[in-house]
């Protein structure tokens, strides 16, 4: 952990401290918060999403549902005031531009869509403010595709990281080592796996954050007890033939991924 | 089932023969849909959720997104086009009023939120509204505490059902057999516990109407091989003192929905 890291790593945990999470009457707030309601007995943590057209809706929504119960401030933060398309259709609409953007965010959150990560990580300006943002926030995170744009940014040069299972090789051509885990916590980079895995990703940052009692609470109120119908969640559950016809069908995505990630590693001198 | 019910099933048997699901082009719009993009080869599966004021934004958006790979046609029904607020803050426009809501569906869906979902359960438009459309829908299904206004619009008499923890017992006084299980399938209605099991609802829901191997793809598509970071999330994994402290914290509104649930039992007259 480097000096910056630690004083973020302490901040965060001043303000765990300071929240008061034991009584009732907090919890409370945390558990049925109002919108834009401000937390009166702490500073309330920062969180910035980045939001991008093509985006997957469930990779935000998962993990905007437990920074809610943790009382975060969270800014869905994008190039412009327009609504943003998401995978599902529906559109979200942005509290802030990339410059508005506060300079310090406890939590700087990234979630994936393939197609949209790509053209994410071939945007200077999306990539210049997650560089900017990164080299400052507490924790910098991201589900599904979401790492390959940390990475693009040079975010995760020599932390091991984890993405979606069809492009987790491909952070190693921006410089960080691909792991096979549900969720890797290495420093203050937390990654998680494909789109399902914003909710076990929320819930570990939770406890760090917030403590564990809290995070289990969440847990419970979030009635998180998963039951897949199938056992086909990962490759080797889903077996080689299932995954190559995922594989194909996603094909020309993984290689535009594939060659926004090689043009953002000679960029980085990787 | 029913003659109605059955007429639904094989509708639905038909759609998902002619979906041509197993060619590789059907599955590339499915697994990376374009927002609007109609099915060429087939009648599109209409789906109607209600969506409504402090509903939970990943109630909706867990099913959401399976539903998308199944090339529904998603219609937010709401009572009128003003955008809808949810639990984190983020609204979501609707697509259509319940005035313009088809009248055939072959999914009827409703989210939960708990104050919400009371709110809605005293609506004379929203409760007529859904017993319309649920006598003829192909299914009627709920994550959450929507069960509870499937229960208040008569729906789910003499079907077994489930909802959130804090509520499930209230569904017996509207006439439903309220069950302990992630999901509930009871001919035509198909109900989810809390939030985090409208992933495992909406899986299940896609092998009934899409077949196995689709259903197993998505399941893959979406990573869905979750791994909570604790035991926490049933009353029976957390244990008496937090449940209670949840049931503590909720109170009021578990007072207001059980109002809410006799109001309704009386005038169905349960």
């Amino acid at each position: 952990m480097t000096r910056r890291e630690f004083a973020g790593a302490i901040r965060l945990g001043m303000i765990a401290a300071m929240s008061g999470l034991d009584s009732a009457t907090s919890v409370a707030q945390a558990t049925n918060p109002q919108p834009g309601a401000a937390a009166t007995s702490a500073p309330q943590l920062q969180i910035g999403a980045l939001i991008y057209p093509r985006m997957i809706l469930l990779d935000l929504a998962g993990p905007q549902t437990v920074f809610n119960l943790m009382r975060g401030e969270i800014h869905l933060v994008a190039k412009d005031r327009q609504p943003v398309p998401t995978d599902v259709g529906t559109s979200i609409a942005p509290t802030m531009t990339l410059e508005q953007c506060p300079a310090y965010l406890d939590v700087l959150f990234v979630p994936g869509g393939l197609e949209g990560t790509v053209a994410a990580m071939n945007d200077p300006a999306i990539v210049d403010f997650l560089a900017d943002r990164g080299a400052r926030a507490g924790f910098v995170t991201s589900v599904c595709t979401g790492s390959l744009l940390l990475g693009a940014a040079g975010l995760l040069r020599g932390y091991a990281a984890t993405s979606h299972w069809y492009v987790r090789d491909l952070l190693g051509l921006m410089g960080a080592t691909a792991k096979v885990d549900r969720v890797v916590v290495d420093r203050n980079r937390v990654t998680a796996a494909g789109v399902t895995a914003g909710l076990d990703f929320a819930l570990t940052l939770a406890r760090q954050i917030r403590g564990e009692e809290a995070a289990r609470l969440f847990e419970l109120v979030l009635e998180y007890d998963p039951k897949p119908p199938f056992a086909a969640g990962t490759p080797e559950l889903a077996g080689a033939p299932l995954t190559d016809r995922v594989r194909r069908i996603r094909g020309p995505a993984i290689v535009a991924a594939r060659e926004a990630a090689a043009r953002a590693g000679a960029r980085l001198k990787i």
